[in-house]
């Protein structure tokens, strides 16, 4: 077995989410780096040395589990949901293509193996129904990485494509005022009928599921814990589930499409 | 226990991808409906009574499934990957939408759950290695459902918006052209240069990976056992991987965007 370091999703937060090779890839691994209450998760598993970090350390974290796979421990990088959907993955991969050339040699006998997880989308998606169920985006709302105005830009043309959107990280305490915006800028672009829903804590104890129209929706109902689902001009309700139907009428503009089954 | 209508994902093809609350939804259902590649997956289990369909007959097959878990069996609806992406669970919700009054009151005590799934453009994407690492959009190719004008117009605005793009369903023997479009699509809207991901049978034994430039893309790289992966403008190759980074450096235009990491 070559050193390896296996980057995993641990899904979004109920055990029953895992899959069968991610619960393989931890039963064998000696070592577990990731965010703390990621880790967390995997207290009490004797045969694992854990490593927890805080949040915004990724690169550092990222060059630690590398180091210790080149020294033939089988390592997991662990992220919630699934790796590659605004998680430690890319950041891994950041890392890798950053290194210098010690770190190079160092690292290129290492298997770096993407394993996948269940994503919150996904997860809320289920949950409320099938809003996801024709074409859609997804956007990170933070802008720790990005400038805001591309955040606005893409929302503004999602909203035009009529896709629907699946919006992470929509606030947090350093930004409050994050999905105020993003709000504002789907009341432009979009009737006041459209449905959002709001998914926090997704398939664990204490998890919430919420539906509004846009004329209802505030800032405050999402926070750090929260998948927001903005329907395309199509979902609607049927008993207590939400749902974007396969099928798409034509508009002319999709921001003009009259949401006719509504 | 109520009648139930559990709607599940299998997943792209290997059984350690499938979650433990799938595994235990098999495990205690007496029926399973579905596609007859998904229903055959789940061969040999004494216990189910499979009633497996052909394409395009959904509404059918999601009718029948109703009807029988009304009748107190313990039914599952089955679907590949995800359920919720470009699946039954859409289906069975249009079918509950357009039940008669008979239906309605026959079907309106089942329980009708959906159990989430690992979706074929996670299971490419972290095969390849993180090219969905960043805002991205999911678009069915497929115009049996929607005007093939919208797909276009999909294509257009999100190539726009920078976003990465995952396509399903990228062409089929009734579509050859389906796919040769989209290609047309980002060659007006993306630079030469941008990365595209060909990810056929993911996770069987079959799997194959192909990583090209949009200048060398050809339509005939794409069948319709195929997820697309088109990076956005700053997707890049490090090692064997490909990943598009957490970060986004801006440009007034995004079309506009120079690649300067490729």
């Amino acid at each position: 077995m070559p050193p390896q370091l296996l980057v995993l999703g641990l899904g979004p937060g109920d055990d029953a989410l895992l899959t069968q090779q991610v619960r393989d890839s931890i039963a064998s691994a000696s070592d577990a780096f990731g965010y703390f209450p990621y880790v967390e998760r995997l207290q009490g598993l004797e045969h694992l040395q854990l490593h927890a970090s805080d949040n915004r350390e990724e690169l550092e974290r990222a060059r630690n589990a590398l180091n210790l796979a080149a020294q033939g421990r089988k390592v997991l990088m662990l992220s919630s949901g699934d790796p590659g959907v605004f998680a430690m993955a890319s950041a891994v991969f950041e890392t890798l293509e950053q290194a210098s050339p010690e770190e190079h040699a160092r690292w290129q006998g290492v298997d770096v193996q993407v394993q996948p997880g269940i994503t919150a989308m996904l997860a809320a998606a289920a949950r409320l129904g099938a809003p996801l169920g024709h074409d859609f985006c997804t956007i990170n709302l933070s802008d720790n990485l990005k400038p805001a105005s591309i955040i606005e830009r893409r929302i503004r043309l999602a909203a035009q494509a009529d896709f629907a959107m699946a919006f992470y990280n929509p606030c947090s305490r350093s930004r409050p005022e994050g999905f105020s915006r993003a709000l504002q800028v789907l009341q432009q672009e979009c009737e006041p009928e459209r449905l959002i829903c709001f998914a926090r804590n997704v398939s664990r104890p204490d998890e919430t599921l919420r539906v509004v129209k846009l004329l209802d929706a505030r800032a405050d109902m999402a926070d750090m814990r929260t998948v927001v689902i903005v329907g395309n001009s199509q979902t609607r309700q049927v008993g207590k589930h939400v749902y974007t139907p396969r099928s798409y009428k034509a508009a002319s503009s999709a921001t003009s499409a009259v949401t006719d089954h509504a």
